[in-house]
């Protein structure tokens, strides 16, 4: 579609980068924000910028923050002792809004996959582990992905964090396979991590052995 | 969803204010622009803010403009004598999109809605009119939506254009191509058949373009 404007085109083109956002919504959020207030729009660009030029990751657990610790990390009603290692920032936002977990996390950044190249140094593996070392760490609870990338990154971390003395568990198998963790239902996701079981990697993938 | 960040938050609220962005596709939209490059996230913000701040409206028609004429009314080639009235920019981009149509536009801005308080003050009347005084429109093409306002829109555009020497026609209703008859609406159907039109199969099909 030819627009009328470079600069609606500039604007519909930003938009169309996000996520699941086509041309044509592009263009429909680009109308919408002609009609808005002009300080309000100023407004909608400000955050945009601050957002990414002014956060702040965790520096215990890589979690998005405005200060060097995130808000959970400072809580000190937080269990210490309990880390629930999540593959993403949206992984670790779905598991807050259960409201049942009240122990801290660490964000890998990702999980092993070597067809995409991602090996254990571009992940926050190393910082777990030091975080492990530091004797900060009794139990760590793996909630990543159920997928084979998944299924790797627990077999590598629990291979290094049982030596550390970290009982290493994974969240229930009530998540289906190849699914989402942000579109389970905050039921089954709550439940998954209060039915977290003991990891063996003797016994190899899913195996139970009571 | 609480999130762990103000930053995180302003944008998520900057994004669910969009029309059809809930808060979780905000916060989906706002974790993508965190793992974006910061330059490319301040050519974003920049490029909504220009957007609102220096967009420009046609004086001419009222489309959306870089310049005080928009790119259509500066083209020589497009028939200056006629004119599609259309309630918005959304409208005038989608007729452009048919590449059917080679005459200018003007953009009402709305429809007349007494229940919404908008009479023709509230909307681009004036200037139209003041387009036909100049003796610049012979026709006046009414594409504006099929409603009791629209209606109501083309029967008051209708009486003060008419005496000014412009013909008024309003665009074909009737069944879609490719529809259904069986899933048209009974008051659409049954104006296409009181609106029906003679054929010819000598003209060949749907001709005469503008």
């Amino acid at each position: 579609m030819n627009l009328p404007s470079r600069l609606m085109e500039d604007a519909v083109e930003a938009f169309a980068s996000l996520p699941g956002i086509g041309r044509k919504t592009a263009l429909r959020m680009v109308l919408h924000l002609l009609r808005r207030d002009a300080a309000d729009v100023d407004r909608f660009g400000a955050a945009v910028v601050r957002l990414r030029r002014e956060i702040r990751f965790c520096q215990t657990c890589r979690n998005a923050s405005d200060a060097d610790v995130c808000s959970i990390c400072a809580n000190p009603t937080r269990n210490k002792g309990m880390v629930c290692v999540v593959e993403n920032i949206r992984d670790l936002l779905a598991i807050e809004q259960t409201g049942q977990y009240h122990g801290r996390y660490h964000v890998l950044g990702g999980v092993i996959s070597p067809i995409d190249g991602i090996g254990p140094d571009q992940l926050e593996i190393a910082s777990l582990l030091e975080r492990a070392k530091a004797g900060e760490i009794r139990e760590a609870i793996m909630a990543v992905p159920p997928t084979i990338e998944g299924d790797t990154t627990i077999y590598y971390l629990s291979n290094r964090l049982e030596p550390l003395g970290v009982k290493v568990s994974t969240i229930a198998r009530g998540v289906s396979f190849g699914g989402d963790l942000e579109y389970v239902d905050e039921l089954t996701l709550a439940r998954s991590i209060a039915t977290r079981r003991p990891y063996s990697n003797a016994a190899g993938p899913e195996s139970s052995n009571p």
